[in-house]
Protein backbone atom coordinates (compact mmCIF):
# COMPACT_ATOMS: atom_id res chain seq x y z
CA UNK A 1 0.00 0.00 0.00
CA UNK A 2 0.91 3.24 -1.11
CA UNK A 3 -1.27 6.44 0.67
CA UNK A 4 0.37 9.43 -1.30
CA UNK A 5 -0.23 6.91 -4.41
CA UNK A 6 -4.18 6.30 -4.04
CA UNK A 7 -4.85 9.55 -3.09
CA UNK A 8 -3.38 11.08 -6.58
CA UNK A 9 -5.56 8.47 -8.13
CA UNK A 10 -8.12 9.60 -6.26
CA UNK A 11 -7.99 13.20 -7.05
CA UNK A 12 -7.46 12.33 -10.15
CA UNK A 13 -10.93 10.97 -10.88
CA UNK A 14 -11.97 14.25 -10.26
CA UNK A 15 -11.66 14.88 -13.83
CA UNK A 16 -14.34 12.03 -14.53
CA UNK A 17 -16.46 14.64 -13.84
CA UNK A 18 -16.15 17.32 -16.49
CA UNK A 19 -16.18 14.39 -18.95
CA UNK A 20 -19.72 14.88 -20.98
CA UNK A 21 -22.14 12.14 -22.38
CA UNK A 22 -24.65 12.51 -25.27
CA UNK A 23 -27.08 11.73 -22.61
CA UNK A 24 -29.61 14.93 -21.46
CA UNK A 25 -30.44 14.68 -18.00
CA UNK A 26 -34.27 15.88 -17.86
CA UNK A 27 -34.13 16.55 -14.17
CA UNK A 28 -31.66 18.95 -14.54
CA UNK A 29 -33.10 21.42 -17.11
CA UNK A 30 -31.51 19.10 -20.04
CA UNK A 31 -27.92 19.77 -19.30
CA UNK A 32 -25.39 16.65 -20.99
CA UNK A 33 -24.59 13.71 -18.21
CA UNK A 34 -21.30 13.39 -17.35
CA UNK A 35 -19.85 9.99 -16.86
CA UNK A 36 -19.33 10.24 -12.95
CA UNK A 37 -22.68 10.56 -12.07
CA UNK A 38 -23.47 8.27 -15.14
CA UNK A 39 -21.14 5.66 -13.31
CA UNK A 40 -23.37 5.88 -10.85
CA UNK A 41 -26.58 5.58 -11.44
CA UNK A 42 -25.51 2.26 -13.38
CA UNK A 43 -23.53 0.70 -10.20
CA UNK A 44 -26.74 1.43 -8.74
CA UNK A 45 -28.80 -0.35 -11.29
CA UNK A 46 -27.30 -3.36 -11.62
CA UNK A 47 -27.42 -3.86 -7.77
CA UNK A 48 -31.39 -2.73 -8.19
CA UNK A 49 -31.87 -5.52 -11.13
CA UNK A 50 -28.94 -8.17 -10.25
CA UNK A 51 -32.26 -10.91 -9.94
CA UNK A 52 -32.84 -11.21 -13.39
CA UNK A 53 -28.97 -12.06 -14.21
CA UNK A 54 -29.93 -16.03 -15.94
CA UNK A 55 -26.00 -17.12 -14.98
CA UNK A 56 -24.57 -16.73 -11.31
CA UNK A 57 -22.91 -13.57 -10.79
CA UNK A 58 -20.55 -11.83 -7.87
CA UNK A 59 -22.11 -8.65 -7.84
CA UNK A 60 -19.42 -6.76 -5.53
CA UNK A 61 -17.53 -7.22 -9.10
CA UNK A 62 -19.64 -6.14 -11.63
CA UNK A 63 -20.05 -3.00 -9.26
CA UNK A 64 -16.59 -2.42 -8.56
CA UNK A 65 -16.29 -3.11 -12.91
CA UNK A 66 -19.17 -0.41 -13.59
CA UNK A 67 -17.30 2.55 -10.94
CA UNK A 68 -14.51 1.95 -13.08
CA UNK A 69 -15.97 1.30 -16.21
CA UNK A 70 -15.31 4.84 -17.69
CA UNK A 71 -12.73 6.26 -15.90
CA UNK A 72 -10.34 5.76 -19.27
CA UNK A 73 -12.38 8.60 -20.93
CA UNK A 74 -10.31 10.93 -18.55
CA UNK A 75 -7.90 10.73 -21.34
CA UNK A 76 -9.49 9.55 -24.60
CA UNK A 77 -12.99 11.00 -24.28
CA UNK A 78 -16.55 9.38 -24.32
CA UNK A 79 -17.71 7.88 -27.58
CA UNK A 80 -21.00 8.18 -28.45
CA UNK A 81 -22.53 4.33 -28.43
CA UNK A 82 -23.88 5.00 -32.35
CA UNK A 83 -21.63 7.83 -33.63
CA UNK A 84 -20.15 5.88 -37.07
CA UNK A 85 -17.41 8.16 -37.78
CA UNK A 86 -15.42 6.59 -34.34
CA UNK A 87 -13.02 4.20 -35.77
CA UNK A 88 -13.36 1.78 -33.11
CA UNK A 89 -9.68 0.57 -33.37
CA UNK A 90 -8.23 3.86 -32.91
CA UNK A 91 -10.79 4.87 -30.12
CA UNK A 92 -9.57 1.36 -28.44
CA UNK A 93 -6.14 2.19 -28.78
CA UNK A 94 -6.57 5.30 -26.57
CA UNK A 95 -8.58 3.99 -24.05
CA UNK A 96 -5.70 1.31 -23.65
CA UNK A 97 -3.27 3.91 -23.01
CA UNK A 98 -5.38 5.71 -20.41
CA UNK A 99 -5.63 2.56 -18.96
CA UNK A 100 -2.35 2.04 -18.44
CA UNK A 101 -1.75 5.77 -17.00
CA UNK A 102 -4.96 5.75 -15.30
CA UNK A 103 -4.82 2.84 -13.18
CA UNK A 104 -0.80 3.76 -13.02
CA UNK A 105 -1.13 5.83 -10.99
CA UNK A 106 -2.33 2.74 -8.24
CA UNK A 107 0.27 1.29 -6.20
CA UNK A 108 1.12 -2.37 -7.39
CA UNK A 109 -1.12 -4.48 -6.45
CA UNK A 110 -4.38 -2.27 -6.90
CA UNK A 111 -3.04 -1.54 -10.23
CA UNK A 112 -2.84 -4.87 -11.40
CA UNK A 113 -6.14 -5.53 -9.89
CA UNK A 114 -8.27 -2.78 -11.81
CA UNK A 115 -6.34 -2.95 -14.62
CA UNK A 116 -7.50 -6.48 -14.90
CA UNK A 117 -10.99 -5.74 -14.21
CA UNK A 118 -11.66 -2.62 -16.82
CA UNK A 119 -10.12 -5.07 -19.08
CA UNK A 120 -12.40 -7.95 -18.29
CA UNK A 121 -15.30 -5.27 -18.46
CA UNK A 122 -14.20 -4.44 -22.22
CA UNK A 123 -13.55 -8.16 -23.74
CA UNK A 124 -17.09 -9.04 -21.66
CA UNK A 125 -17.10 -12.86 -21.54
CA UNK A 126 -17.61 -13.32 -18.06
CA UNK A 127 -20.62 -13.49 -16.48
CA UNK A 128 -20.13 -10.73 -14.56
CA UNK A 129 -18.55 -8.85 -17.38
CA UNK A 130 -21.14 -9.04 -19.69
CA UNK A 131 -23.88 -8.58 -17.45
CA UNK A 132 -22.15 -5.17 -16.28
CA UNK A 133 -22.11 -4.16 -19.84
CA UNK A 134 -25.44 -5.14 -20.33
CA UNK A 135 -26.51 -2.29 -17.80
CA UNK A 136 -24.26 0.07 -19.12
CA UNK A 137 -26.30 -0.30 -23.04
CA UNK A 138 -29.69 -0.54 -20.67
CA UNK A 139 -29.45 2.45 -18.85
CA UNK A 140 -29.52 5.15 -21.76
CA UNK A 141 -32.36 3.48 -23.43
CA UNK A 142 -34.14 3.61 -19.73
CA UNK A 143 -33.51 7.44 -19.89
CA UNK A 144 -33.90 7.98 -23.92
CA UNK A 145 -37.71 6.86 -23.18
CA UNK A 146 -38.05 9.52 -20.25
CA UNK A 147 -36.96 12.46 -22.74
CA UNK A 148 -38.91 11.80 -25.73
CA UNK A 149 -36.33 10.07 -27.69
CA UNK A 150 -32.97 12.15 -25.95
CA UNK A 151 -30.12 11.11 -27.84
CA UNK A 152 -31.92 9.11 -30.10
CA UNK A 153 -33.70 11.83 -31.88
CA UNK A 154 -30.95 14.16 -31.58
CA UNK A 155 -28.42 12.01 -33.38
CA UNK A 156 -31.01 9.78 -35.64
CA UNK A 157 -30.47 6.57 -34.32
CA UNK A 158 -32.08 3.49 -36.31
CA UNK A 159 -33.77 0.75 -34.37
CA UNK A 160 -31.81 -1.34 -35.69
CA UNK A 161 -29.01 0.33 -34.20
CA UNK A 162 -30.55 -0.28 -30.95
CA UNK A 163 -31.52 -3.46 -31.37
CA UNK A 164 -27.86 -4.88 -32.25
CA UNK A 165 -26.33 -2.76 -29.28
CA UNK A 166 -28.88 -4.94 -26.89
CA UNK A 167 -29.48 -7.95 -28.34
CA UNK A 168 -27.06 -9.33 -26.02
CA UNK A 169 -29.33 -9.08 -23.05
CA UNK A 170 -31.25 -11.97 -24.63
CA UNK A 171 -29.09 -14.61 -22.75
CA UNK A 172 -27.93 -12.28 -19.73
CA UNK A 173 -31.69 -11.34 -18.51
CA UNK A 174 -34.23 -12.39 -20.82
CA UNK A 175 -37.19 -10.42 -18.78
CA UNK A 176 -35.39 -7.49 -19.63
CA UNK A 177 -34.75 -8.07 -22.84
CA UNK A 178 -38.77 -8.85 -23.77
CA UNK A 179 -39.34 -5.11 -21.98
CA UNK A 180 -36.24 -3.37 -23.70
CA UNK A 181 -38.01 -5.05 -27.20
CA UNK A 182 -41.24 -3.12 -26.30
CA UNK A 183 -39.81 -0.10 -25.58
CA UNK A 184 -37.92 0.01 -28.73
CA UNK A 185 -41.43 -0.53 -30.45
CA UNK A 186 -42.97 1.72 -28.85
CA UNK A 187 -39.69 4.72 -29.38
CA UNK A 188 -40.32 3.60 -33.29
CA UNK A 189 -44.23 4.46 -33.27
CA UNK A 190 -43.43 7.51 -32.05
CA UNK A 191 -40.59 8.30 -34.14
CA UNK A 192 -37.59 8.32 -31.48
CA UNK A 193 -36.06 5.88 -33.52
CA UNK A 194 -35.36 6.11 -37.67
CA UNK A 195 -37.91 2.93 -38.72
CA UNK A 196 -34.86 1.86 -40.75
CA UNK B 1 -39.88 -8.61 -8.05
CA UNK B 2 -41.47 -6.20 -9.44
CA UNK B 3 -40.10 -4.39 -12.80
CA UNK B 4 -41.89 -1.55 -12.94
CA UNK B 5 -41.56 -0.50 -9.41
CA UNK B 6 -37.66 -1.32 -9.80
CA UNK B 7 -37.70 0.97 -13.27
CA UNK B 8 -39.79 3.84 -11.27
CA UNK B 9 -36.48 3.77 -8.78
CA UNK B 10 -34.31 3.60 -11.35
CA UNK B 11 -35.91 6.45 -13.16
CA UNK B 12 -36.21 8.63 -10.28
CA UNK B 13 -32.84 8.58 -8.80
CA UNK B 14 -31.99 10.82 -12.03
CA UNK B 15 -32.96 13.42 -9.62
CA UNK B 16 -30.38 12.95 -7.55
CA UNK B 17 -28.27 14.31 -10.62
CA UNK B 18 -29.42 17.82 -9.96
CA UNK B 19 -28.84 18.18 -5.79
CA UNK B 20 -26.07 20.47 -5.83
CA UNK B 21 -23.31 19.79 -2.75
CA UNK B 22 -21.07 23.05 -1.51
CA UNK B 23 -17.83 21.30 -2.60
CA UNK B 24 -16.18 22.66 -6.02
CA UNK B 25 -15.14 20.32 -9.26
CA UNK B 26 -11.62 22.01 -9.25
CA UNK B 27 -11.85 19.89 -13.36
CA UNK B 28 -14.42 21.35 -14.08
CA UNK B 29 -14.53 25.33 -13.98
CA UNK B 30 -15.27 25.03 -9.75
CA UNK B 31 -19.22 24.27 -10.28
CA UNK B 32 -20.83 22.81 -7.62
CA UNK B 33 -20.38 19.31 -7.13
CA UNK B 34 -23.77 17.61 -7.45
CA UNK B 35 -24.73 14.46 -4.76
CA UNK B 36 -25.19 11.38 -7.90
CA UNK B 37 -21.23 12.02 -9.22
CA UNK B 38 -19.76 12.72 -5.38
CA UNK B 39 -21.96 9.32 -4.06
CA UNK B 40 -19.84 7.30 -7.43
CA UNK B 41 -16.30 9.20 -6.03
CA UNK B 42 -16.71 8.11 -2.45
CA UNK B 43 -17.81 4.80 -3.31
CA UNK B 44 -15.05 4.19 -5.43
CA UNK B 45 -12.91 5.99 -2.91
CA UNK B 46 -13.82 3.50 -0.12
CA UNK B 47 -12.52 0.34 -2.14
CA UNK B 48 -9.15 1.96 -2.96
CA UNK B 49 -8.84 2.25 1.09
CA UNK B 50 -10.59 -0.53 2.22
CA UNK B 51 -7.42 -1.79 3.31
CA UNK B 52 -6.62 0.80 5.79
CA UNK B 53 -9.84 -0.53 7.94
CA UNK B 54 -9.05 -1.35 11.26
CA UNK B 55 -11.94 -3.69 11.84
CA UNK B 56 -13.34 -6.15 8.79
CA UNK B 57 -15.35 -4.90 6.83
CA UNK B 58 -17.14 -6.11 4.03
CA UNK B 59 -17.21 -3.81 1.35
CA UNK B 60 -19.78 -4.53 -0.76
CA UNK B 61 -22.41 -3.72 1.94
CA UNK B 62 -19.94 -0.04 1.91
CA UNK B 63 -19.86 0.29 -1.54
CA UNK B 64 -24.06 -0.18 -1.38
CA UNK B 65 -24.01 2.04 1.32
CA UNK B 66 -22.41 4.73 -0.16
CA UNK B 67 -24.14 4.43 -3.67
CA UNK B 68 -27.46 4.99 -1.53
CA UNK B 69 -26.61 7.24 1.42
CA UNK B 70 -27.44 10.77 -0.51
CA UNK B 71 -30.53 9.62 -2.47
CA UNK B 72 -32.99 11.08 0.60
CA UNK B 73 -31.38 14.36 -0.98
CA UNK B 74 -33.94 13.96 -3.36
CA UNK B 75 -36.32 15.38 -1.33
CA UNK B 76 -35.03 16.66 1.39
CA UNK B 77 -31.94 19.01 0.04
CA UNK B 78 -28.00 18.55 0.64
CA UNK B 79 -27.16 19.83 4.27
CA UNK B 80 -23.55 21.42 4.05
CA UNK B 81 -21.83 19.59 7.11
CA UNK B 82 -20.37 23.29 9.11
CA UNK B 83 -23.79 24.95 8.33
CA UNK B 84 -25.07 26.27 11.87
CA UNK B 85 -28.21 27.25 10.78
CA UNK B 86 -29.81 23.74 10.27
CA UNK B 87 -31.81 22.10 12.84
CA UNK B 88 -30.39 18.73 13.09
CA UNK B 89 -33.87 17.73 14.25
CA UNK B 90 -35.29 18.62 11.69
CA UNK B 91 -33.31 17.90 8.78
CA UNK B 92 -33.45 14.22 10.03
CA UNK B 93 -37.13 13.97 10.26
CA UNK B 94 -36.92 15.23 6.44
CA UNK B 95 -34.42 12.78 5.90
CA UNK B 96 -36.82 9.78 7.30
CA UNK B 97 -39.60 10.73 5.42
CA UNK B 98 -37.61 10.89 2.01
CA UNK B 99 -36.65 7.65 3.09
CA UNK B 100 -39.57 6.15 3.37
CA UNK B 101 -41.02 7.92 0.17
CA UNK B 102 -37.92 7.10 -2.00
CA UNK B 103 -37.10 3.61 -0.84
CA UNK B 104 -41.20 2.41 -0.89
CA UNK B 105 -40.62 2.96 -4.75
CA UNK B 106 -39.17 -0.81 -4.61
CA UNK B 107 -40.63 -4.00 -4.64
CA UNK B 108 -41.22 -4.83 -0.78
CA UNK B 109 -37.91 -6.90 -0.42
CA UNK B 110 -35.21 -4.82 -1.83
CA UNK B 111 -37.64 -1.49 0.17
CA UNK B 112 -36.67 -3.00 3.65
CA UNK B 113 -32.73 -4.63 2.68
CA UNK B 114 -32.05 -0.89 1.19
CA UNK B 115 -34.20 1.32 3.75
CA UNK B 116 -32.30 -0.50 6.75
CA UNK B 117 -28.79 -0.57 4.94
CA UNK B 118 -29.62 3.23 4.55
CA UNK B 119 -30.44 3.38 8.23
CA UNK B 120 -27.47 1.62 9.49
CA UNK B 121 -25.61 4.26 7.85
CA UNK B 122 -27.15 6.79 9.48
CA UNK B 123 -26.74 5.63 13.32
CA UNK B 124 -23.13 4.50 12.07
CA UNK B 125 -22.52 1.40 14.83
CA UNK B 126 -21.65 -1.12 12.91
CA UNK B 127 -17.98 -1.52 10.96
CA UNK B 128 -19.20 -1.13 7.89
CA UNK B 129 -21.41 1.96 8.60
CA UNK B 130 -18.61 3.81 10.07
CA UNK B 131 -16.06 3.23 7.65
CA UNK B 132 -18.90 4.16 5.19
CA UNK B 133 -19.50 8.06 7.30
CA UNK B 134 -15.76 8.31 7.48
CA UNK B 135 -15.11 8.08 3.83
CA UNK B 136 -17.93 10.04 3.40
CA UNK B 137 -16.18 12.99 5.87
CA UNK B 138 -12.70 12.74 4.50
CA UNK B 139 -13.64 12.86 0.60
CA UNK B 140 -14.30 16.90 0.64
CA UNK B 141 -11.34 16.88 2.97
CA UNK B 142 -8.99 16.00 0.07
CA UNK B 143 -11.21 18.30 -2.76
CA UNK B 144 -10.99 21.29 -0.22
CA UNK B 145 -6.64 20.76 -0.27
CA UNK B 146 -7.05 20.41 -3.67
CA UNK B 147 -8.69 23.84 -4.09
CA UNK B 148 -7.18 26.17 -1.56
CA UNK B 149 -10.04 25.44 0.48
CA UNK B 150 -12.81 25.08 -1.53
CA UNK B 151 -15.74 24.90 0.34
CA UNK B 152 -13.88 25.43 3.85
CA UNK B 153 -12.97 29.07 2.82
CA UNK B 154 -16.37 30.16 1.04
CA UNK B 155 -17.60 29.16 4.48
CA UNK B 156 -15.69 30.61 6.96
CA UNK B 157 -15.26 27.13 8.65
CA UNK B 158 -12.79 26.42 11.71
CA UNK B 159 -10.15 23.91 12.29
CA UNK B 160 -11.60 22.52 15.45
CA UNK B 161 -15.20 21.91 13.27
CA UNK B 162 -13.05 20.44 11.08
CA UNK B 163 -11.31 18.07 13.31
CA UNK B 164 -14.53 17.18 15.47
CA UNK B 165 -16.15 16.11 11.99
CA UNK B 166 -13.14 13.37 11.18
CA UNK B 167 -11.96 12.33 14.51
CA UNK B 168 -13.66 9.20 14.41
CA UNK B 169 -11.41 8.20 11.92
CA UNK B 170 -8.88 7.80 14.40
CA UNK B 171 -10.34 4.30 15.19
CA UNK B 172 -11.60 3.56 12.34
CA UNK B 173 -8.10 4.17 10.08
CA UNK B 174 -5.94 5.63 12.29
CA UNK B 175 -3.40 5.58 9.08
CA UNK B 176 -5.75 8.00 7.46
CA UNK B 177 -6.38 10.07 10.73
CA UNK B 178 -2.47 10.92 11.01
CA UNK B 179 -2.78 11.84 7.32
CA UNK B 180 -5.57 14.33 8.39
CA UNK B 181 -4.49 15.71 10.91
CA UNK B 182 -1.44 17.09 9.02
CA UNK B 183 -3.63 18.42 6.50
CA UNK B 184 -6.28 20.10 8.61
CA UNK B 185 -2.61 21.96 10.28
CA UNK B 186 -1.74 22.38 6.37
CA UNK B 187 -4.83 24.34 5.71
CA UNK B 188 -4.83 26.11 9.08
CA UNK B 189 -1.59 27.88 8.35
CA UNK B 190 -2.48 28.78 4.71
CA UNK B 191 -5.84 30.67 6.28
CA UNK B 192 -8.29 27.97 4.43
CA UNK B 193 -9.41 27.22 7.72
CA UNK B 194 -10.28 29.72 10.74
CA UNK B 195 -7.69 29.14 13.50
CA UNK B 196 -10.05 29.44 16.36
Amino acid sequence: MNFSEQLGFLLEMDKLKSVYRKALIKTDNNRYENSAEHSWHVALMANILAPYAEQPIDIHRVTLMLLIHDIVEIDAGDTFAFDEKVILSQQSDKEQQAATRIFGLLPEDQRTFYLSLWQEFEIAETADAKFAKSMDRVLPLLQNMQNEGGSWSENNVSKQQVINRNKHLQEIAPKLWTYVLEQIDIATEKGWLRAA
